[in-house]
């Protein structure tokens, strides 16, 4: 990219002095042209000479073939099989808040099952007035509602909580993604089956499954139940993804992904908690001392800078960069997004995109102008309940070292002048 | 689906009187069974007995087999080559807002042609104080937007001026996406290129053209130009396809879609519009004397009823049916819709998802109980200037019969007892 070279109007902002400057306007006033002219603008390209592919009709439309790096990514050694592994979000590459099906993380418990609409059921059984079991084609006749929520698998950053491990944003928190879901309230459907036979419904639970070999069975409090859970069969407007849990998943939006659980096929209602495999051994957090919390269920306030970061190196030298990344709280709203450039000495105020939504992800950026010197990259989120996320010395001093779960400290890039960034820890 | 069998409790509200009743409730009520048991149900499935298929890591997820039908839909005989054609988004099938880049409509005048990030330029010149040429890399450090609006074709229900043509929502009402655009603003580009030698702005335009062959050129005001258009380069988080501009496309929301110029090349600050082609002998709204309307860019107010619909027939019996639809207006956000079971006779207002939003589309439902006789099903939109949309002769008493743009009338779906639906006219 050549310098500028043309005379610039005094109420030109000149934001980019490294933008080419051609033209007309240049010419006329005698500057010379950029040293090496563009061929891209100096000749007829052959893009511009023949006519493009046809429209096609049938397939479903993929990504270009040079995006063929902006994929889902796992981490070999993480897992000892892929049966029960995941895979990241390319949250590095992405921009905008909504995560495509086509590049959003998945985690197995026991592989990914194919089941069809047709062979779908749903039974509500327990402390209900009516056991009932739903076809797919039931659940298409209660009303739905629509909704974007963010699901971040607990262990989000897990490798994180011992020091800085792995280099790049989609690996430290690329176990996340947001979607528009379209879906029947968990609360329609438990009405539906009658709560008189439960009682007094502020000690009840539910536990849900799903169809595959693992269940991955799961309690939840009646009262987040009648909340804000979602029987979703569509996201982004379209069916869920097999691996997402096609043809229904349950939505328990703020709460640990592992809740949300995928190939839903049962929910009883009961009067106490289950105390599964996946809320004692795993989902709790063991502390200093060895013991464990249960029931962390919520995800707190967290963020992340996407870009500039390992996976998204500055390709350019000093001047304008655009900082920006994601925040989420499954406490509500994001409120607010700091940003700093000196490991947290200061801050200030990042833009956000759009007010924050409800346990949505919420993308901000701090437009700056870089001097090419390094940085330490930090951003901080707080969310409408007044929390502000940590740094990792204060949630290691209630938390100790022992935890995968939960971890939702402010994470540090080191950005090198050179452009490149490193995950690093500040104390 | 058998018939319920077991005894209700008085609090439930039995909405779906056919949901099977299983389960201990019905047994200690003394209730028979389902007269056949539901393998489903008492069998332990494959499913449940093995482990599915791994993470897999690097390619881009797609949707699961079974929702092999979900695509883009092309009408072979609607153009006489497909590399000027159209594909329909299966809106027939979608739920919520967002419409996934991969079966998002596409309508290409030369076809889609496969241009590089490192090839990208895009030349600002004309009325500006300093001509400018932009790579890809220098639009990434400007200030960025994030948007959802809905891109309509022009073309859209097109056929339909003449009588009911097309058997379906996607064909009749396809040519129509909603996505989340990141960019950077036009104004913020051509604020940087000078708008001091242009002088007065107020009569001033922009044309813009493509790199494709066609170049598909249009003129935009510049006060559209200065309001909300945007450099976009992700739709929906990721790259836009190729087939949608890759890597930059122009969004001009609330406007028609031929003026999102793809593969995005040139902006020339101009004392008046260009005349091109696409808006002369194209684009423009022929009237009952042969007189043709010109700058007709805004898609004004309109809906249609996306289920039941010919290609999503009600596939049940009488009883709880949920209908739903999408409402959109270039005028701002939509702030009703009523549907009609009785051809526009009497209306009742559907229930919005979320509340409008700017130029974006507007998921609604009506949860009827239906009695099983049929329907002449319509939907009419409103939006926040106050325009409601029109009947098809309100529209041709103005219009005439001409036209093939514009077209914005009630859709009528004439729905038969036995569930299937057909596109029918009403007097």
């Amino acid at each position: 990219m050549s310098e500028s070279s043309g005379k610039k109007g005094a109420s030109r902002r000149q934001f980019l002095t490294s933008v080419a400057a051609v033209g007309a306007g240049a010419v006329a006033a005698g500057a010379s042209r950029a040293a090496t002219p563009d061929p891209l603008i100096t000749e007829v390209q052959e893009w511009a000479r023949a006519t493009g592919d046809g429209v096609d009709a049938s397939p479903y439309g993929l990504p270009i073939e040079y995006e063929g790096d902006v994929i889902r990514r796992n981490v070999e050694w993480l897992t000892a099989d892929t049966i029960s592994s995941i895979n990241f979000t390319p949250i590095h590459a992405l921009d905008g808040t909504i995560t495509p099906q086509g590049c959003a993380f998945e985690r197995h418990h026991s592989g990914a099952i194919a089941l069809k609409k047709e062979d779908y059921r749903l039974m509500i059984n327990g402390l209900v007035d009516q056991p009932l079991v739903f076809t797919y084609a039931d659940l298409e006749r209660f009303p739905r509602e629509n909704h974007v929520y963010f699901c971040e698998c607990a262990a989000n950053s897990g490798m994180e909580w011992a020091g800085a491990q792995l280099n790049g944003a989609q690996f430290t928190h690329g176990m996340i993604h947001n979607m528009e879901y379209s879906g029947v309230s968990l609360r329609t459907l438990l009405e539906e089956a009658g709560l008189g036979a439960a009682g007094d419904l502020s000690d009840k639970w539910v536990y849900v499954e799903g169809a595959d070999a693992s269940s991955n069975g799961r309690s939840i409090p009646m009262e987040k139940a009648l909340d804000d859970c979602l029987i979703a069969f569509k996201a982004n407007g379209e069916a869920l993804r097999k691996e997402h849990g096609y043809p229904v998943r349950l939505v328990v939006p703020g709460w640990e992904g592992n809740m949300w659980v995928k190939w839903l096929r049962r929910i009883e209602v009961m009067d106490g908690p289950v105390e599964s495999r996946e809320e004692t051994s795993k989902y709790t957090d063991t502390l200093a001392d060895g013991t464990s919390r249960k029931w962390t269920w919520v995800m707190d306030a967290k963020s992340v800078i996407t870009s500039p970061s390992p996976q998204a190196p500055i390709a350019h030298g000093p001047g304008p960069l655009v900082i920006t990344g994601l925040a989420w709280s499954g406490r509500g709203a994001i409120t607010g997004v700091d940003v700093s450039l000196d490991g947290g000495i200061s801050w200030q105020p990042a833009r956000l995109a759009a007010p924050g939504q409800d346990k949505a992800l919420t993308r901000f950026y701090l437009d700056i102008n870089w001097d090419g010197s390094e940085m330490l990259l930090q951003s901080r989120a707080r969310d409408e309940s007044g929390y502000v996320q940590p740094t990792k010395a204060q949630l290691r001093e209630v938390r100790g070292l022992n935890s995968i779960y939960h971890n939702n400290a402010i994470q540090t890039w080191w950005v090198k002048a050179s452009g490149e960034a490193e995950n690093v820890e500040v104390s």
